[in-house]
């Protein structure tokens, strides 16, 4: 490593990329925590990046038209912290470094969505920020073919490391962009050879431009201490032509780190002052820890400023559209709720209750998509290669590819969790709503993506169809029993499981409508009866759990809670029950999240103290204890008809005779306790 | 398509291949479920495998020194069942082929693991049958190096779909075993251009034998209708180079359907009865459903027998070892429990008793495995590139790598769910315990394995490290919060969350103890002090919870339930508690599964009614109602101190702090409900 050729070589790029190292090594020590290693190696070419390759403006960090820079080795957060302080971000302070990893600081060990602006994702565990990039560049696409290039028109940078592209996900994430020709989107890879263990070779020797290739995308190499060759490779990258581009920056891990650079011992540890010293003087820093001189600190904030004129340019295009076209396009980008929504789902549920259609929810929830999608342009639909069992398409979508960028339907292909992470990279972009069908099962393909929209607090929705042994024959592997309780125990996570056509067009409403978190809609293959029989412009849904059946004489001695599928054999034992003279009422629990958020008096209501309680769901009982034992429920008076393991291979009815989820089973429970 | 011309070309073959294709098309009807066109599909190239090259004897399905053949595209199990069946596994009856989909029969919709002989691992989740393979060949090379070419000389063969490709999971699997150089893993691609919602171009255009080869691969083709091309290309397949080898078979999906082959069509839908009488008609077949004439079964059967002279010369070396050396063999290859396991640990508990030390219970776990893996030569284990961090590594394990068949430590890459799926392989292949490790944040991306290890019964171990916010700084993304929930509402899945060096060694001794399901054992990052200070030759682990602490006087007005790093929280409570006056127990809870298979007597010892009762534990709430408020338990004498969101970036103690788990906060909670 000869960083005294490197200083001499190019000294005005050698001092801005100083400032990122110097600031990435003090951070990490002050914090007595982190990763230097990352930042020091990538601070050249991400110098070359800000300085005179990405669109942005410092001082208008939401500008909608800039481009995203999206640090998918996220472990290396002190690179981004550096560049969004050095170029003049105006949360990012000096104080706010200097606290780098500490409590209620913005600076968070990884880059957090949501605390400092600049952070365009969430990004940590390893791959996401690759797999959520393709979603930004698919949304790029949407927009710019929606509202055209004088509205929408910028990249996605992605810097990726070893690790991302060693996790399963990356391949997705490739294959997807690949197909989809997302020409914009350039992938800077930190290639350093090193991962925690040691070198990359001990567990892999994946020709990564080869493999890149085989998918579709345009590979280039520069040398990543090199500013001239980083700055070549980089204007090569966006000489579009339709391919996505993966630029291998061949760079050692702690470049400036004289004794510990090339090793993974700079990888996650902070360097030591020793070290640090001896870094200072190999890079000719002669300027105390958190001090950036007045003209590196000028030159960085010019490079901050550098978008203004474009961004004044896009400001004025704005201006200039008419007032409505200006309305939407803004309420469009903000993610407002559309107006349309609501009356849309009120007109649904009147024919519904109407029609009494017995249908399968995912049928109903096509039923619901069929006549939303028509009025709520943002929907932008997919499916992970289940588009006929998920009900996931409508017919006014069109399908989302280089040849039409106005389709609103993504075939995501056999790739869950590249479609979820997809799906929050759509949302962060801006402009769109996502929804995604998968099997319910398969959350735990997704999941890594999914806890990402939780933790982000992306309104996406999950449509996961097939939700219990109501699958039937495809058997246990594809039957979810334990994904009702993962998604619930999950924070921020609404999960909704519909019993009919208008508790799933309820449970679309609550979808669409949020803000601040994902919904998981868990939807049965089997057809149901429509219970709702009555209508209510209220969305009953909303309110997590409510009686819909009530006890006679209004006070009853049995209390059946149920969700989705299982609210049929509700309804079906409660009628046995009354006939013998039993008060029984029914709840449906379409989300036990919304019902925790009603009133105590409410919920007293729903769930009266002192009657025999039995919660009915094809699933583990774990998420129930909550609603049997507690809520004034008691252990002597309580059951719960479910699942205790794994579902089986046979046709649904066979299986719900076979677990004992049947009226008789609910019937037999209840009196054995009353 | 070109039946006629095939069937011309090589008679005999035609006839054997058609018995499947009938088989398949019959039983997908019969069951009026299913997926025909992937046997039909690849039913001649199946056909010359089992013929020509696969090594295995129907009569002894176990028989250890067999080819594994793992049918990764597992929704085509008609495909395995027709060959298990017409080959004459005993248990593959027709009567079972009839019955295929249906109740309490072995013919699945997918394949199960343990349902029958001959199903070497269940699959159906795409992707998980290839990188379940990777664990099956490591296992190989390594039983081979170990016992030699006399008792272990095999290959594994996989066949694999487009979607099986498609997944994130088969990247990693490809990628590790092309480092690893698993020259006798052969993946035959049933290349058919098709997936459930079309071409496979609708969603990827990668150029798969580009990809396999930049990750180490030999790649080869073949028409996967020709029987003298296949024959030439799995022939050549074995001819080892020290590459893992894929051969893609380019084949035409739902072969010999005259009208609906080569479209998504049939992939997972019953032909119909017209199609079946025409495929009949194409085909040549002249028998009814289920009906196999005697020429050609005696012919699969022939094939059947192929190996048995293989195994009669094998059974000869076997017999001809000294006793120690056979019975060894014997105990590794059934998995049995080493007799070494419980002395080793007693003496561990001594010294901890003893010495005291405050560590880290993952410092502890490495302390466990570095007096346990000397002598037991079964333990296999590795890290997805945390091997610093998960402890995972000991000095006596040597590193598995094409140079050193004989290390038993795998260095996985940043691949957890390869890791799992290749800890399945392992176990499943023989010989290996298994253990890996990752922070247990990353149980998301290692689910999909996960869950099959709980389905099939396979006691791998997962080392599941930095189990909450204690791992501090890096943040929100790494700190899991909602893992346990998931594991523990996952059936057949023990999860052990020890409290120090002494729970530490009772946990392995449990998790190695295990025969039929999987371990997920949760370990701090910070250090713990040592909490069972006095002796026990007993397991108290193995009971699931136990007093740690009891109430002075013996009679607890409060009892503090807690695992893991907050039971030193709990046992701080119960000093203020108990210097207050009042008597207070500390219960510690191991394992919640563990504790449930209690007799109603201990549970009501160990938990009596009446007292005040508080969980601590740094994670969601969920699964601690059952305790709480079940159990005797009563809603208004209970209360948790855990999380209820996510956590935060900054050093641990902070942490705990921040988000209330501090013995204070039980303290006052206790009093609030006393």
């Amino acid at each position: 490593m000869d960083i005294e050729a490197r200083r001499k070589a190019d000294p005005a790029h050698w001092k801005l990329a100083s400032a990122i190292r110097v600031l990435a090594m003090d951070a990490v020590q002050a914090a007595n925590s982190g990763h230097p290693g990352m930042p020091m190696g990538m601070a050249d070419v991400a110098t070359v990046l800000f300085q005179k390759h990405l669109k942005f403006d410092a001082s208008a960090p939401n500008w909608f038209d800039r481009d995203r820079f999206i640090l998918s080795a996220g472990h290396g957060s002190m690179l981004l912290y550096a560049l969004l302080h050095l170029t003049g971000y105006e949360q990012m302070t000096m104080e706010q470094i200097r606290n780098f990893r500490q409590l209620h600081s913005i600076t968070a060990g990884h880059p957090e969505y949501g605390h400092a602006e600049g952070i365009e994702t969430t990004t940590g565990p390893l791959g996401q920020g690759i797999a959520t990039s393709v979603g930004f560049a698919v949304a790029e696409e949407a927009m710019r073919a929606e509202f055209g290039a004088d509205l929408c028109d910028h990249r996605t940078w992605v810097i990726a490391g070893d690790g991302c592209l060693m996790e399963g996900i990356s391949q997705e994430a490739i294959g997807l962009a690949g197909r989809q020709q997302l020409g914009r989107l350039i992938v800077l890879w930190d290639n350093n050879n090193i991962t925690i263990d040691g070198r990359v070779t001990i567990s892999d020797k994946t020709d990564q431009l080869a493999r890149f290739a085989a998918s579709g995308w345009r590979v280039l190499e520069c040398d990543g201490h090199d500013a001239a060759d980083i700055d070549r490779a980089l204007t090569e990258a966006q000489q579009e032509d339709g391919r996505p581009v993966l630029v291998s920056c061949k760079t050692i891990i702690g470049f400036g780190a004289p004794n510990k650079a090339d090793s993974h011992k700079v990888h996650g540890s902070p360097l030591g002052a020793e070290e640090i010293e001896a870094a200072r003087v190999a890079i000719g820093w002669e300027h105390g820890p958190f001090i950036i001189p007045d003209d590196i600190a000028g030159d960085w904030r010019a490079i901050g400023a550098r978008g203004a004129e474009a961004r004044a340019g896009w400001n004025a295009r704005v201006d200039a559209l008419a007032a409505d076209a200006r309305n939407e396009f803004a309420r469009r980008i903000n993610g407002d709720v559309n107006p349309h929504l609501a009356p849309t789902i009120t007109a649904l549920k009147d024919q519904a209750v109407a029609a009494k259609p017995k249908i399968a929810t995912r049928k109903a929830s096509e039923n619901t998509l069929e006549v939303l999608n028509p009025v709520m342009p943002e929907n932008f639909g997919g499916s992970a290669d289940l588009t006929g069992s998920n009900n996931t398409f409508t017919k006014d979508l069109g399908i989302f590819s280089p040849e039409d960028r106005k389709g609103r339907y993504l075939n995501y292909g056999i790739r869950e969790h590249g479609m979820a992470a997809a799906m929050n990279g759509l949302w962060l972009h801006g402009g769109f709503r996502p929804y995604g069908g998968t099997f319910m099962t398969f959350t735990d393909y997704a999941r890594g993506a999914m806890r990402l929209s939780a933790l982000m607090g992306l309104p996406v929705v999950y449509v996961m169809t097939h939700d219990s042994i109501g699958l039937g024959e495809d058997g246990p592997t594809h039957q979810p029993v334990e994904h009702l309780a993962i998604s619930r125990a999950t924070p921020n996570t609404l999960v909704l499981r519909p019993c009919d056509q208008v508790e799933t067009a309820e449970a679309w409403e609550i979808a669409l409508s949020q803000m601040s978190r994902p919904t998981v809609m868990a939807l049965s293959r089997q057809n149901l009866p429509e219970l709702r029989v009555e209508n209510s412009a209220e969305n009953l849904s909303a309110k997590g759990a409510y009686v819909l059946r009530a006890a006679s004489g209004g006070k009853p001695a049995v209390v059946l809670m149920a969700t989705g599928s299982e609210v049929e054999i509700a309804v079906a034992a409660r009628e046995v029950l009354e006939a013998e003279g039993t008060p029984t009422s029914v709840v449906s629990v379409p989300s036990m999240e919304l019902f925790r958020e009603q009133d105590a008096a409410y919920r007293s209501d729903v769930l009266p103290a002192g009657t025999v309680r039995i919660a009915i769901e094809a699933a583990v009982r774990q998420p129930w204890d909550w609603l049997l034992l507690g809520e004034r429920g008691r252990e002597e008076k309580s059951d719960f008809v479910g699942m205790t393991g794994f579902g089986a291979s046979a046709p649904a009815p066979e299986l719900y005779e076979e677990f004992g989820i049947t009226a008789d089973a609910v019937v037999e429970k209840a009196k054995a306790l009353l």
